[in-house]
């Protein structure tokens, strides 16, 4: 049995307490400023039936898909009748469609939980990860995208990020350029495809692209003239550009002025940049849609959009809806990578560890501790009779800032000693008193 | 496809958002209390690879869990090389194993996490459901035995509890009183099985099912003697019953002795009571086994035990361990039958809405919205330019303090009126002044 390996699942992590300490970091900001914004939690379970799932992500999702066999007798047909959640999108979608009598009209609710993808592990690729939703229900407003692009823009404001822009485009701005440009709507989705990678592959790649997929060369170049955007270019700019493309009444150019002119009144003020190039892989979206992108990180720290028939797939009724989805793990790569955590979130365990000196003052040591604990501090208990220096040592290599001995001199008075570990200074102070020593010499 | 349930998967839960809250208030507390005790956080994936799960929680075990299907080409195979986590503590056996060098001599880890098993749901029986485990690894000290109690009635005092009480027994005594009792070992499981139901049978129902397991009439009797205690016997007093059947220097007695003896000094003071009849299910138990009692509910709100072998199973060398899992799920169902949730977790989503006057208001609704959010206040936005009489009914549907109007009248003077919805009270203040206004009479 020893043989087997002890290693994580391919795709997955094991969080030792450190990294624990910075997930729980990042999500205590997102979820204290998505409920600023008035979004309430909802959870999921981790598993869907499988039909709620299947056909909502297009092919790729469905392969990707982590099925969970029958059970019982069951088991042996190898057949799956669950699945694990693959967003928190789909089951917001049922959730609204099966509580729609309990919820308010407008429904405004955040979701933080992991997701999972059987796709090929890779660096910075994970087959389990966290999203964190927010999504507002129930209105066509252009004041639910500006409201739902200031929350996100927030949170990651408060994480600590500068520099970052919220890329935004509309769907049928998409189409609209492509008719424009003369590419046949069967071809569309061929085109977008190519037309996504453009900040990856630049216009060069993006024409190949064109050729293999067997789009027509002149339209190619006229979508890549309409799609191209100066990484300067005021949003005013480009709105107007795509007026002159699609004419001055074009109702997806005006949803995204309206988006842009109330996003100014947000914390999303100066970070927007149109860009009609923008596509996003999901195809539920069916109005404005959105990116977060960084410098100097491939990829977007999330995105999300408006998507008015998803809910009405479950439903039999169209209701309204718009969300963003910010990728926990994305996230921390690079609050890592940039030093961004601030120094308390990897701050030691315990405040204090109570040494045990020999048998006889181990009940002495639980009641020592448990005074402390009442205080509020965080205690350890060293759980042997070990010798003092080893006890010191292995404190000092846990960096726990005090130790406190109960020696036999310190139990006949009813003292205690506490040792600060950074400065090496010891104080034998009376039992009532040692909680408030530790706490005035905390940093 | 409207035809597809939009109920969740049988045994699974949604939690809309007041019940998260009150997840969230008991998780809450668990995680301060443990923290307090020294235990730091860990995480491990939903889903283990298959063998690490399989043969270790016995033959019921094996089929309860949920499995995945391989994938891609595999997937026709029906064969699954996954399986969802069944309980906390393999996972915590195999992350000691894998990080045995990363980790301090002395862990004491606390996890809290979904497991799943496929058990018949019924009324408080979920496929999905919370576990908060502590475990604390390296030491065989019965000193451990008393931190964990101290720490689980520590988390069920600050929740809350009263009258609960700690079941305490230990694996080498059950099996001592079966030996002295005359039950051969080979019958001691059946036994086991059948004494577990002591208090949910009484001694009639388990003579019974002595019988139907084929043991000797007079060994069953010798064995119910031993094993009933009066509800109200002190620890000391059954200690000393054991050792008068299993002898003075019974070294089983003796360690329960110790843990009943240093407990006294932690906040399971006064909560102890020994049971020979407590044999807990989970075949890796080796020592001290526990578990908490609720008057008026059948059943546990958790249970725990010392496991000196698991960990065994991964590296290849034994570790001790000593560990205890509260069920979250059980505890809310408590909390909430005996109305112990604090008002404010029932509390209202946001503390204020503002309202969206006409079209040409809502970017400074947004940029009231944003004002106010940055003072930390939890604000809503009303997306559409209805009639003010349906905001305010919409508002007081979810029950929200106060509602901030900006008419044309205010937005020309640069102010705001609060409406407060419980008074009805009305006051036109100026913007800047808004956040403390609210602040003030919020309770």
């Amino acid at each position: 049995m020893s043989s087997t390996s002890t290693k994580p699942p391919a795709g997955t992590r094991d969080f030792l307490p450190d990294e624990v300490r910075r997930r729980e970091h990042v999500i205590r900001i997102v979820r204290q400023v998505y409920e600023r914004y008035g979004f309430e939690p909802l959870e999921t379970p981790a598993f869907e039936n499988i039909e709620t799932l299947l056909g909502k992500y297009g092919e790729e999702g469905n392969r990707l898909i982590f099925k969970i066999l029958k059970r019982g007798e069951h088991e042996t047909s190898g057949e799956a009748d669950l699945a694990l959640r693959y967003d928190l999108t789909v089951p917001l979608a049922r959730v609204v469609a099966q509580y729609q009598n309990e919820l308010p009209r407008f429904w405004k609710r955040y979701q933080i939980q992991p997701v999972w993808r059987a796709d090929r592990p890779a660096r910075g690729r994970f087959r389990e990860f966290y999203q964190c939703d927010i999504d507002a229900i129930g209105s066509t407003s252009p004041a639910v995208e500006a409201d739902v692009i200031g929350a996100v823009c927030d949170v990651l404001g408060q994480l600590g990020f500068e520099g970052f822009s919220l890329r935004l485009n509309h769907r049928l701005v998409l189409s609209g350029l492509l008719d424009a440009a003369g590419v046949p709507p069967p071809q569309h989705s061929e085109a977008l495809v190519a037309l996504d990678k453009l900040d990856k592959i630049s216009a060069g790649g993006v024409r190949a692209e064109f050729v293999t997929r067997g789009i027509d060369g002149a339209a190619a170049e006229r979508c890549l003239a309409s799609f191209e955007v100066g990484q300067a270019e005021r949003p005013d700019d480009t709105l107007r550009r795509l007026r002159s493309a699609l004419g001055e009444q074009d109702a997806a150019v005006g949803n995204l002025q309206s988006i842009v002119t109330l996003a100014a009144h947000t914390a999303a003020a100066g970070r927007i940049r149109i860009d009609p190039s923008l596509a996003r892989g999901l195809s539920y979206y069916t109005g404005a849609i959105m990116e977060i992108a960084v410098p100097d990180l491939a990829g977007s720290l999330g995105g999300g959009g408006r998507y008015d028939n998803l809910v009405g797939m479950f439903l039999g009724r169209d209701v309204p809806a718009c969300g963003f989805s910010l990728g926990l793990e994305r996230i921390i790569v690079v609050m890592t990578e940039r030093g961004m955590f601030p120094a308390k979130v990897g701050g030691a365990a315990v405040d204090v560890m109570v040494t045990m000196w020999n048998e006889d003052s181990r009940a002495e040591g639980l009641a020592l501790a448990a005074e402390l604990r009442r205080d509020g501090l965080r205690v350890d208990l060293y759980p042997e009779a070990d010798k003092l220096g080893k006890q010191l040592k292995y404190a000092a290599g846990r960096s726990t800032p005090f130790v406190a001995i109960l020696g036999d001199d310190e139990r006949a008075k009813g003292m205690v000693s506490i040792k600060d570990m950074r400065s090496g200074d010891q104080h034998t102070v009376a039992r009532g008193e040692a909680a408030e020593h530790i706490r005035s010499r905390r940093q």
